[in-house]
Parts: structure tokens; C-alpha cells; sequence
């Protein structure tokens, strides 16, 4: 079967996508949804059948450039699941609607979920971090904004050392920063009131994809009682969790964590770098996300609302 | 009141010790044992009271050298609690006895423990450990020797990055290594038989101070179902602990967890790098001695039977 | 801009519940979707826009009569929620239905509420309550109306003695009744089927906000494998937690813990008298609303069904 | 009032449902949903109310033949949930397509959940199953079809040894079996990557009904760390316990625990041999259906979405 | 057999007890071994055997008078236990030197026991306290008086209010108190950093006998990560457990729950008033004594070192 | 270097014991213990050394019938560690002492640990057994003694069903028992008081090794706050394992788990039937001994009062 004609923007798009060109999880989606809207308004499809059709293979097409970026089908999916309608001028609305309100919604995402996190800080409040994420910043930006008084303790975070980004950034909201080295998180925990990080992914069945530590500050927090706070938009969700996928974790480049000369003088070695892991969601207290905050264990329906029931992959031909 | 006339060696090894020249936990621990055999061997005190007034004053002026290093007192403990007799000569013989078998037993401790510890290692374990500690791969190494194939998991430990030393020593003990960050250590878990590390102190409540990061190992591998091992010679023991006395977590210099120029590129910070932290024994599986392995509950036991009930200090007036 | 002319009966329920001449989070619930019913059908609005504009205003204007009480921004909440339609007579019927639906089942909502959770429990089954809950009482009573035999264990509840007024209500029930004081509860959760206890207000993280002592009580309970179950409508659910506001706990008087003249006594102290406290959903095991059962990690999705998304405040401008 | 005519199909299908010539979960429900769909397609109602009614009673008359099985009410309410229109002919089509719907995922409903449970799987992973389930082993099956090699640790499962029939079912598709009894599961599962079970009932409050033995299983698989995972189709959830329903376990016939000749030497004891236990949700992680994974706590929204609030009967008159 | 002669002295002091003319844990243990000394200094027994006789029949005298004080037997556990030589004269010596080392030990006890525990406390620590004990405040008094800041949070121990006792002596050392309701426990436990505590008495299996509300206090500290910290003198050690005897539960007057007043409005009601409960050795951190702090499961051996393997009564003729 | 002399009595209770003529723990300790005694008084040794000598020669001859029996070398162990003197007459005596001393103990064990263990059991206690344990029973079995009603849970224990047995023995004792299948037992857990349980031996560590199934058990035990109870002579104390040796675990015939020909219709299968698991200290609630009751991680020091520090086998050459 021939494929159906693709506007060249979508084409496009695609490329700069691939090229990289465009990145970032948020621009990613952004231009994937615009793509779309491109698609519908300039649509020439004379029937409903032949207006889904493209719409579906220009999805196809921006797939393919990057297949496991979560936040490029997040966006395709928000779209394609919205498409409804009898005749090819409801198709189109309905596309142009979902495109526009992704996009909308993407644009002030990092924002509703700043607030929606600050509030749960209390004045006075001191939180510990750990790598860097905006989501998270945004949190306790937003908190200083309300006029809050908060303290972090922002763990370093090897083998890359983030931590000193976030460092940074917080210093440059004025808050005061303790720095500490990833082991001696469990020391400080009792003096913490809130963990409070980023994250990749989230699963369908609650699970937190995160940077590699964040499961063992978990577990610490719950042992000593400090709640666990996650910052996510909803483009972190990883609907194809909801049919079982596991999230592949990233191994990255091992001399990140030994330089090549320590190396050889310890002889020969294995070293493993893994970019993330994985916190079952009994030890997390609550996903911050611009749609309001959830416990992990809810966040499916959350996942299901926004990109359908999964078990169907909607650009499916 | 005049202090006892002490023997010149006394006054040397106190020297010795103080000035660092004679340096390590046991190396001390050997000096002072035999510093007290030499007064009590040289001794020229008539009265019993006399002669025990020149041991506890040789004690005293060896201990003021040094008053945190805890295999010090431990060596004048327990040459002190056996120094024993009705006549001068019965006190010299029990101060001789003591002394020497004090020493003794340190000689051959490592090497004892490592036994120990290697008896509880299967054939094919794979073992997690945290910082350096030569009593940990004393197990390990007897275990080798035991015909047994033993592969490590070996935590860098930041910010010293001590696991490099460990993993040195592994490889030329022909272990199979695998380096990862500290905060890989929760995601390895599931496939390690055993954590197993080195104390700086075992306290009367039964919790092990010891290189940070310890705490939060513990704590996750008891939620992941494995087993905790601490190797500590009985010189780690900490007697002041009995009544009820903390041991200071040392603060390292700042420099250890970021470079000035890093710093400075943050802004103005706190950085906190303590060098320890404490494991509760809820936490830790068995310590493993040279007189055998403990749970950590039951340590305290041990610390009276080898330096005494702890509520007197022996060399006191 | 113009305030839109509001009904008078508005004005009237608003003056009632402002100076607590309508008491009562149920009756206060009711009063309110009733204003906005009466306003919607009197209302003389001839744009759909001016109609919607009439009735924000009287939500407004109810709401600020008592911005803390949950039930009354919930009853806002359900009935703006359902606002729909592109004419006049459309949005009204719609008030007119969401209200009518609403005072429906808030005045059967406890009645539902007891059989739901009177299933719950077995015949011959102990119950273990803390303070006073009318919703809590009623899933008793719905048990005794089923057949069952149920006994109790009212603990007293200091510092009111709330368990007084349960103990006499399940008396009245004819079921036996053993009064303790608080601190005497885990001795006989071993004996006992289940804690039941209402609810002060339930937040989206799924954490409970009940009189204090209730977390204190759920940690015991899971410790000893007792399940736990809250009992409360859904009037009681918090929207504004969607968002991560935190609930504030009252500071009642301090002479409701020590009599003025035993507190001179002792001299000069603080005294502390939190009137809630908040239970984390991982040591609940059911809440039981009249529209069934749920995990508290899910309520969360309830929420949203009866009170929208609660990222936006309905009755915003 | 005069019950409305049903089609005799409706009494064929009720017929053979209690006699037992229809069997099975599936078997059960698909006929149930059929007989809907003849008589919503035969019905000579002539309004509305009269075709409502006449599909109510339908279902009441195939109710009542297995008041217990929950295949057959789920059936039920899937169609009765969506019968909607404001005339005969759409409340028929409603009805239809609902029946349809129903039964075709029902068709591939063990199809697709075998897929989304073998997505949890890695290739070379370790499974512990208990009892027998057709949804478990589809995981498997699916696992082995994506070319994963999975080995399988089998409990017997006494009473009745049913995991003899997984270990023959899992030898079948070339997975290598250890069978093991069921004491010795706690040792094996160190070396196990999923524990793996079926259900025969998931509960409102996420509790899982399940073969004796499941939830003593699923403790021990949370303490040494080993996620557990529950495959069930949704025909497996039991509506009833949105409205607190407790489900009833079945006590089977003492000699599947104690050969008569066995009991008689031992003389005068009794004997207690439940089919099922109750496992809490905490102790389960991920419930896999066909319409994809849910955390337990989550799986009644599910339950709500396919079959209703649950707490009025759609079948009531 | 004929009872041996008893000095006068024995039995007035047996008296004195009986009739509570001597009171008081430590007062009544202090008599004991001072009536011991006496019938040893002043016994005419011409053979070891007469004397060992008329030493066990004036315990067996002493003990009589109240069979449950568990300090009265410790006294003559402690003494009889180190009755030993082959003559009347060395027999006498050995009474004599045990009675007066105990009366010794006993008369510091509560000193010493406040120097170990105020060593557990750093400066700047808020402490809990549950109940009334001097030993306890003894902690604090010495950690007062070793120039460190404490703070305490005393809750007030209903029924009988205890807690004021504790505040006011608190308040007489200068110890900045808040007074809360027992059920207000949890929510400050994340501010303090101590729970702090005395004892009834301590059973060999390591679990702590206290004042109703200590167990359930205990369980929610370890869930806050909050140490838990016993004060008991060793005179508290009850060695009848190391045989498996339970520690009775006192069940003291109902009216101390409930006056009879409010007690009729309520109608015909249970009320249950246990005096103490029991806490498992896993949810305590330390237990304090004058002979130095343990960890609960290791204070057996101590209970074993100071009154016997205790599985045969020293008394016993 | 020539073995010493041995008594004919020395190498016919050897041969007995490793013919299996001589059979049971208790009955080859006895015997083993005899031996020794025999061996001194009838030496003919002229010196210490040549006395000492013989002992161990004899010591060492019977250890090599049963290398693997526990009771064996504790019977060896209890009697060397206690031979002392300077002269062969002194050297007799004690081990004739020490022989005499074990023996009466052994005689006497099972009744004292019964007695022991029923004072830890309440009037109307429910009990659960695990596999045959002729010292549980012991427990039970005095309870009743004392007048006290117990009940019994018994779970039948595959493979080899020694619940049968243990049904029995109670049932003889008037004792009503339920019987279950193992995985029953979480289920009955919440209505039964203790779990109790026998050892075959008991780690320096504090773990428990016994039939399969006993760890297992212990965790759910726990999960529902049932205390756990195991009864273990002192001649089930593991002194090999103080120098950190392990259990070996013995693999049984499979036949005992599947019969052939069901086996042969299953398929080629691996069965695995381990005898015994391990159940870590922290899961047991106190150990009964005839020596006391203890708590797990206590016991390392009753083992090392016993039978010696165990880092150095006393029948060295």
C-alpha cells in the first residue's frame, strides 16, 4: 500500500528531530504536535478514512526519527487519541484542538507543576536533592517565590556530578545550599523534611525511572521517615510501560567513572555505569506533575487519561 | 602526690606515638602493650600498691599521646584488667601475661578474622564492598586461599575513592572486579551474596561506625534480602561506648568533595564531608572478629570479657 | 467590573453560614448547592456568558463565608463541575441537575456509606475506634442491621474523650463496648478484627487527616497485621491537595490538656494541642466512601470525577 | 408486576449454565453476554422501558444460576453498564455492540495479557510460580515466543498439586522446571526474578484472592526483595467489593489434606482446607490484565470503568 | 526439718516490708541484703552446711513478704549468688562482701545510670518522655549538668497524668518542656531526637515491661527512625523470665479511666486499665544501667552475670 | 608421633555410634561423654601432657564415626573445654566432673527446656507447630502439665508430613489440633499466639536452622505480629559455626517430593528437596533452652560459657 503524501513540514520537522537539530524532551514534543496540526490543516484528504491515514503515517514518520525519546510519542499519542470525528473537517478540528491544547498545556507545564510542588514545602523547610532536574528546581523556586524560606541539601551526584548545577541554580534563587557527597545522604536525612527529585520516566505499574541513586535515597527516606516528593511533567510518562515494557536503562560510558590512568593501574577491571534505576512507587509519596499531584500507584490512570489505553499503539496503519 | 618513676621506654613509645612515628591502630596498640610489659618487667616498686600505681601511671602517660585512637586504650585496658596479684612479683607475672598475650593475639588477629570471615563465603559468592578495609579483604583473601571463587563488587567510595585501593588489592588476589559509582550499589544488590566491610568502631549498642555510606548500604541491602558483614578486629572495639559515650564523627576537609574552582564557579556554600557515619545494629548480619563472629547485638559481651565492664577507667588513680 | 446581581437566597444561605446559623459540613454542603440551584433557576441572564458569570459570583460569595470548610467548596466544586451547555436553558438545567444530583446523594451518602462498610466486616468481628465519627458509627450500625455480632474497643481520645459519645452511641446499638485509654491500644489490636475511624478531610497524595492519634494508631495496626479502614464521604475529600496544598492542622486551646491550675503548678511550659494529624495511605488499608471502597492511593481519581481536575478553581473569573 | 418475556435462548444458555454443560470462566461469561445480544436483537419491546426491563430480567434469570462465579455478573454488567439510547432501536445497538465488544476481548483477552505479562520478563530470567493459571503461563508462553530463555521454579502447591500441571504446561514450551515443595519456596527465592501467579478474584481494595498459599508467598517474595506479579484477565475482578463485599474462600473437602486411613491413627482433630487466601496489595506488585498493567491500588478504577460504580445493581429492577 | 534459727533483725525487716514501713524498689532491695549481712555477721552456725541453711531460709523469710517486687529478689539472688567458701568463716566473708558490694552498687546506681545516659544525649537534643521515672530524668539531670541544652517533649501519660511529674521536675533543672497529649506522640517524633524512657522491668528474652502506651510509643519511633533509649537500673532485671515466666500485667482501678458519672451516662461498658505493657527488644535501641548501656537482646547475659543462671532458686532449701 | 593408649570402652562406644548402633542427638552425646570419662579414670597416664593426651586421642577417635552430628563434638567440646589441672589426679577429676556434669544435664534437658518453654505459654494459648520436635512438645506437653488448655495449629510439613506425628503426640496429650497444609498457614496466623518451633542446630550468629519451611513461616509470623518461639536443647548449639562456618544443608531424595510415575508423566524436571532452611535471629522472637530462654543474638555467649570460644578445637594435638 502506498504511503499517504506527507506535508513537507512534517518531513521536516522529522529531520531536524533526527539531526537533533531540535532536542529537548519539551521542544521534541512541541514541534511533534505542531507537525501534526500542520498535517491536518493542510490535509487534501477527501474521505475520514484518508484523513486518518495521514495523520497516522505523518506520526509514523516523526516516530521513527528518535524511537525511544518518551516525550515525542507522548505527544503524538495526546494528538492521535483525540482524533474524533465523522467527516474530514471534524478530523481536522479535533486534531488542531489537540494539538493546540498539548501545546498549550506543554508551554506552561514546568510552571503549574513549579506551584503545584511549592506548595507542598512549608516555610522553613529544608530539602534534599539529588542530580538535577528543572522540574524539581522549579519546585523550590516557586516555593521561595511564595515568599517560603527553604533550605537544600543537594547530594553531588557522581559519576557526573549534577549536583553542582543544581547547586548553582539554587544559589541563584537565594537559597542556601549544603553540598554533600551521595553517601552521605543517609547522615543528613533526619535533618531533611522532604526528598525531592527529578524523573526519566514514570511507569504504569508506579515505578520511578530516575537517575542511578535515587532508589537507594528512597529507601533510605522511608527508613528514616522523610516523605519522597517526585517532579515530573505528564510528557515523563511512559505509556508503553502500561503494556509491560520495561524501561531499557542507558550503560553509559564507563570512564566517566574511572579515568583511564587510575584504571590501568588497578589492573583489569569491569567497570559498570548505569545511568539510572528504578523506585517501586511503596517508596515514593507523591508524583508532582502540572496536572495536579498523585501517588504513584495512581499515576496509570493519570497515563491513561492523557495517551489512551495503550494496548493499541494509535499510529498503527 | 608524685607521679610513679616510669621506665625511659614508656616515655619513648609515648613519644613515638605522639609525634606519629609510630603510626596504624594495631602497630600502636603492639607498642603500648609492650611499653607496659617493660615498666612492669623493669619495675622497682617494693609494695603492690606501688607497682600498680607505675602501671596505670605508664597507662596514663601512654593514652594522653593519643586520647581518640581507640586500639590505645584498648591495649591498656586489657593488659590492666589481668594485672592481678597479691605480691609485686604476682602482679609483674600478670602484667607479663597479659602483655604478651595481648600481643600475640594482635599478631595473628588479621589472619585469624580472615579465617572467620572466609568460612561464611560460598564457593561462587559475590560479594559488595564499601571503602578499604584490610580486614574485609583478609576474608576475602582466605577465601581465595579456601579454593573458593569469590567475585566483588566494589563501590568507588567518594570522595576518597578508597574502593580503587580495594580493587587493586582484589585483582591481585586474582578476584574478578566490577567498579560502579556509590549509588550503583542498590541496583547491584539483588545480585550480591553478601556486603561486606570494615568498622573504625564498634559501639556497646551494637551499631558499627564506619566509613560513610555505610549506614545507607546497610539499610538498602536489608530491604533487597542481603546478608550484611562487618570484619573488625576486636581493636575496633570501643569501651567508652559501655557508658553510654558517642564516638565523634570526624569532618574531613572540604576540598576532599569539591575543587576550590568548582566552588567558587557555585557560589557561596556549606560543604559537609564527614568522614563516617553509624549502622544500627538492626542492620548488620554478623561481625566477624578473630575471636569469632558476633551478631552486633551481642558484641557488647565481648568488649566486657576483653577490656572490662567499661564503668571504671582501669588506669584512673 | 460588575459583580452579576446575585439572588437574594444566596445572599441569605451565605449570611446563615457565615454566622454558623447553618451548621455542619453536610448541611452546609446541602445549603449551598441549593443557593446555586435557586440562582440558576431565577437567574435572568441572557448570554450563556452572563449566566456562567451569575453563577461563579454566587459561588464566589458562598465560599468566602467560610474558605476552610471542605464540604463547602466541594459542593461548588461538584455542581460548577457540571455547568454545561451553549444556551442559557441548557446551562441552567445543567446546575439545575448537578445540584438536584448532589443534595441526592449527600442525604443518602451516609446511609450508602454504612453498607459499604458494614461488608467489610464479619460477624463476631472486633472493632477498635479513636474519637467520634458519625460515618464511622454508621458502618457499626449497618453491621448490627445485617445480623452481625460486633463488639468494640473505644479508645477514649484525649483531649476531648471523644470515645465517650461513641461508646454511648454504640451502647445504644446494644454492642458491647470496652473503653480504654489511648495509650492502652496496642496491647489489644491483637484482639481485634479492624480499626475503624472517620475523617477529617482526605488529601489526592491519599494520606488521611483525622483526629490526632489516628497515624499513631494505623503504624500500630499494620504493625501487629490489624486492617485499618477510614470511613468517609466524599465530602470530606480535599480538592485543593490536587494542587499540593498541604491541610493546616487546627492548634486547639491548651486548657483542653491541663487545667490552669496543675499547669501553675509545674511551672512554666509549652503546651502543644494539635487537633489532627496525618496518616500516610500506606498504613490504610480501605477508605470507605458511599461510592464504594477505594485504596487511598486511588482516591485520588475519584477526586477528580466528582470535583474536576482541580488545577483550575471553577469559580475563578 | 408480570416479568417481561425472555427469549428462550436466555433460558437455554441459563439452563446451561447451571447444569454445568457450560463451564469455565470464559466459557461462562461468553455465553452470558451472547444470550444478551439475542434478546436485545429478538425483543419485540415496543418502548424503551419495556426493552430495558426485558434485558434486566434476561439478566437476572442468568444470574441466578451461579449467584457465586464472577465471570457471569462481570458479563452482565459489561453489556448492562453500556446499554444506552433514548429509543429501542438504540438502546439494541447499544446493547449489541456491547455484547460484541465484550466477547471479542474476552476472545484475546488471555492473548494480550500473555503479551504484556512476558514484556515484564528479560530474557533469562527466573520465575516462581504457585498453584496453576492459564493467564500465568500465557506469560510464559509469550516470553518464549519473544525468544526469551525463562527457567521456572514450580511450587506442587499441595493440597491438590496443581503446579504438577505447570510444570508439564511449562515443559511443553521448552522451559527447564525445578519443582520444589511448597516450604522451600522461601530459599529458592534469592534466585528468582519475578514470583509469577494467577487470580480468582482481585478485590476493590486491591487485595488478590488466590490459591492457599499465594499471599504467605508473596511476604516472603517482599522481604527478600522479588516482585511479585498477578496475571488475571478483568473478568477476574469482583465488582461486588466496590461496595465492601467481602469474598467468601472455600473450605474443600478434607481428605484432599489427609488420607482417611492417615487421620483415623491420629485420632480425634480437625481438619481445615481453605482454597484461597486474601493478599493485600502492598504485597503485590503489578496486576497484569489484558487491558494492560495496574499497580493493585489502582486496579479499582478499572473495575469501575468496565462494569460501573458498583454500587447499585444494573440489573435491578 | 526445722527452720533454722533467724536473727531478730531478719524478720523485723521482713515485717517492715510486709507492712510497707520499708517501700520502694530500691529502699526494699537495700534492706534485704542488709538483713543478709546481719544473719551472716551474726549467725551461730557451726557447719557450712547449717550456716548455707540459715542464710537460704532468711531470703526464703524476706521473699515471703512479697512474692512480686521484683527488686526484693534481686537482692537475694544477688548475695546468695556469690555465697561461697569451704568454712563457716569464709561463707560469712562472702555474704558479707556481696551484701555490702550490692548495697554499694545500689546506692550509686542511679547515678552512675544518669552519667551513661546523659552521655547517649548531645547538646542542643529534645528528648521524649513517656511516664514518670527517676531514672530517666536522672539522664537528662546529668546531661543538664554536664552543660548540655535539652529540651523535652513529655507527653502526659493518662490515665494517671505522670507526665506532670516528669514536666515539673524537668522544669526545676531549667529543661524547656512542651506538654502534649499521649496521641500527639507521632507527630512531634520527627523533631526529636530521643525517646526516652524507664521500666517496670526487663525480661530475659530482651522486651522492656513499662508504663501502657511504651509499646506503641517504641513502634512508631523505629517507623520515624526516632532511637529509642531505655533508663533501668539492674534491679529492674527480672530474672524469673530467663525460665519463660510472663511478667502479670497489672490491671488497676477502672475509675482512673473513667469517673463513675460520666461512666453511668455512657450505660453498661467494659473498661479496661492495664498498668503496664510490653515492648519487643527489636524496637528498643539501648537499655541504660548503671553497669553500662546494652543493647535489650544482650542484657540476659548480664541478668545471668549478676543474679544467676536463674533456672534454679538460690533459696531453695 | 604414636596415638596414646585408648580404653576398649572408647572404641566400642566409637564403633556403636558409627555402626548407628548408638543413634539419636541426645543418646550418642550421652554416650560420647561416658567415653571420656571412662578413658580418664581408667588411665594410666603418669603425666599431665600424657593424660591430656589420651583425653583428645580419645576425643578425636570418636569424633571421626559422625563427623557431621552436632551433639557428638558439643559432648567432646563441654567436657575438654573443662578438663583442668596441674596434676593427673586434678586432670581426672575434672574431666569425671565434667562428664558427670553434661550427663546429668542431657538427663534432665528435655524436661527443663519444657518447663521453661510452657511458663512462656498462657491458660488458652493456640500454638502453631511446624514439622516434629520432641522439645516442642516438651513445652507443650508441661503447659498442660501446669494446667493450662493449649490448642494447636499443626501444618502437615511436606514432604515427609511430621506434622502427622506431632498431630499425634498432642492429640495423646488431649491437646486439640487443627491440621493444615503449609501454605495455610499466614491464614491462621492472626488467631494463633505463638509460632513454636524445634532447631536442628542454632548458628553463633543467631540464625535457626530446621525444616524447610521454618524461615518462611518466621516471616509471616512476624508480618502479623506472632511471636516466634524455638525450642533447642543446648546440644543443638552450632559451635563450628562461632569461626563463621555455615550449616551445610542436606539435599534429600527427591522421591520424597514426587513419585516417579508422576514425574515420569511431567517430564524431564529438576526436584530439588532441601531438609532444612535458616531463619535469621531477627525473625525469632526468644530460643528456649534448658538453660533459659534467650534471644537469638544472645546465644553466641551460652555457646561460648558451653563449649569454649570455639576458635581453636579442643582436641587439638
Amino acid at each position: 500500500m502506498d504511503e499517504p503524501p506527507l506535508h513537507p513540514r512534517v518531513e521536516t520537522v522529522a529531520e531536524d528531530i533526527e539531526t537533533m537539530e531540535t532536542r529537548g524532551a519539551a521542544t521534541i514534543a512541541d514541534a511533534a504536535a505542531s507537525a501534526l496540526v500542520t498535517q491536518a490543516a493542510e490535509s487534501r484528504a477527501e474521505t475520514p478514512a484518508a484523513f486518518r491515514g495521514e495523520i497516522r503515517a505523518a506520526a509514523r514518520t516523526l516516530l521513527d526519527t528518535r524511537p525511544t525519546a518518551v516525550s515525542l510519542p507522548n505527544a503524538l499519542r495526546y494528538v492521535l487519541q483525540r482524533m474524533d470525528g465523522e467527516s474530514v473537517a471534524a478530523l481536522r478540528a479535533s486534531v488542531e484542538r489537540a494539538g493546540s491544547s498539548f501545546r498549550d498545556q506543554l508551554d506552561r507545564a514546568q510552571d503549574d507543576l513549579g506551584e503545584i510542588g511549592a506548595n507542598r514545602l512549608r516555610d522553613g523547610d529544608r530539602v534534599m536533592t539529588h542530580c538535577h532536574s528543572t522540574d524539581a528546581v522549579a519546585c523550590i523556586e516557586h516555593a521561595v517565590q511564595q515568599g517560603k524560606a527553604i533550605s537544600a541539601v543537594v547530594k553531588e551526584t557522581r559519576p557526573r556530578k549534577q549536583g553542582h548545577i543544581t547547586a548553582r541554580e539554587l544559589r541563584e534563587l537565594g537559597v542556601p545550599v549544603t553540598l554533600i557527597v551521595d553517601s552521605a545522604a543517609r547522615r543528613s536525612l533526619g535533618d531533611v523534611d522532604h526528598v525531592l527529585v527529578g524523573a526519566d520516566a514514570i511507569a504504569a505499574d508506579g515505578s520511578v525511572v530516575n537517575k542511578i541513586g535515587t532508589s537507594g535515597l528512597a529507601v533510605n527516606a522511608r527508613e528514616r521517615g522523610t516523605p519522597v516528593m517526585v517532579a515530573a511533567q505528564t510528557i515523563k510518562l511512559h505509556p508503553d510501560t502500561m503494556t509491560g515494557h520495561t524501561v531499557d536503562i542507558e550503560m553509559r560510558d564507563e570512564s566517566e567513572v574511572i579515568a583511564p590512568e587510575d584504571r590501568a593501574e588497578i589492573g583489569e577491571i569491569t567497570v559498570e555505569n548505569p545511568a539510572f534505576d528504578v523506585t517501586p512507587p511503596r517508596h515514593v509519596d507523591a508524583i508532582v506533575t502540572e496536572r495536579g499531584q498523585f501517588p504513584p500507584e495512581s499515576v496509570v490512570t493519570l497515563m491513561r487519561e492523557l495517551f489512551g489505553e495503550g494496548t493499541r499503539e494509535p499510529w498503527a496503519e
